[in-house]
């Protein structure tokens, strides 16, 4: 549960991130912004900010951003409706992004994830330029740090409401007070 | 047929594009930015310049330049070995572009377009943070103007080497001479 006055600090922050990473957004796009918590209550390190440009039946892009410190927790894509589950690529545009995925751990992983339930420590450190293709049912998280990141995702449809997360307690719609 | 020399030089200007997007490109992706005239041999006019960032059997995304008054020919994505062609938004980053597409013509289209064959006039005009999204089998072409134009494109799979042109002189792979 995130208030009306986080919602909106974060939507602008979110906004200040993409403007430095030099994306140019609408301004319906930037008052639109997702602002995500997972129901954890604790946004600022566990949570997400991103605008959708286009989700279909086939494709769907979107721009993230990552808070300096902020994790966008562990989740999965699973299969839906027999086809296969979302297939995405990351790539960053601002900042630095640590992603972790399914595969070899690091011995000391360069991100500490917040508090909750992160199984996945195959680290993948991501600058400008540079970027991921997550196959489906790869679990995944990722922090920006120290300053944040910008994080182009290019994937098939998105079903936000179907991701499966390591944290039972996570609940994926933003809920505002 | 274009020479190494004209392709080192569209490369360079086609970086110097998504520098001033505030795309950043690695040094590989630079070296690497596609080049196409078409077949026509009059690059400048009718042209392209792309970097492809993924393509997979389900998700393609690129960034392209049009130089200024640099064209993008008019064609359309069939559909290929049964499955839909390809669905693709165009979102401009940067400069403005003149999209064409099939429908209700234009009267004064503000696009003059390069010696060819040209018969979808609907115009689309874009700026940066404004999109636009094909669905299969749309013809259309689109002009970078004045500035020239950076737009990002999110699609389906892309198989270049299967889009029909309207002008059948056009061949879409480069050749190098």
């Amino acid at each position: 549960m995130i208030t009306r006055e986080q919602l909106d600090q974060a939507r602008r922050t979110a906004a200040a991130f993409f403007e430095k990473a030099g994306i140019v957004l609408t301004e319906e796009e930037k008052a639109g912004i997702e602002v995500a918590d997972f129901g954890l209550g604790d946004l600022w390190r566990t949570g997400l900010e991103d605008v959708t440009y286009v989700n279909t039946e086939r494709v769907c892009a979107k721009e993230m951003v990552v808070t300096p410190g902020q994790t966008c927790p562990e989740h999965k894509h699973p299969e839906l409706n027999g086809r296969p589950g979302k297939e995405e690529t990351f790539r960053c545009r601002f900042g630095t992004v640590y992603l972790y995925v399914d595969g070899e751990p690091v011995k000391n992983p360069a991100a500490v994830p917040p508090q909750g339930v992160y199984t996945v420590f195959h680290e993948i450190i991501l600058h400008p330029g540079m970027q991921y293709t997550l196959l489906p049912g790869t679990l995944h998280w990722f922090q920006g740090w120290p300053q944040g990141a910008v994080v182009s995702e290019f994937s098939t449809t998105s079903h936000d409401e179907s991701d499966i997360f390591t944290d039972e307690r996570i609940r994926r719609a933003p809920e505002i007070a």
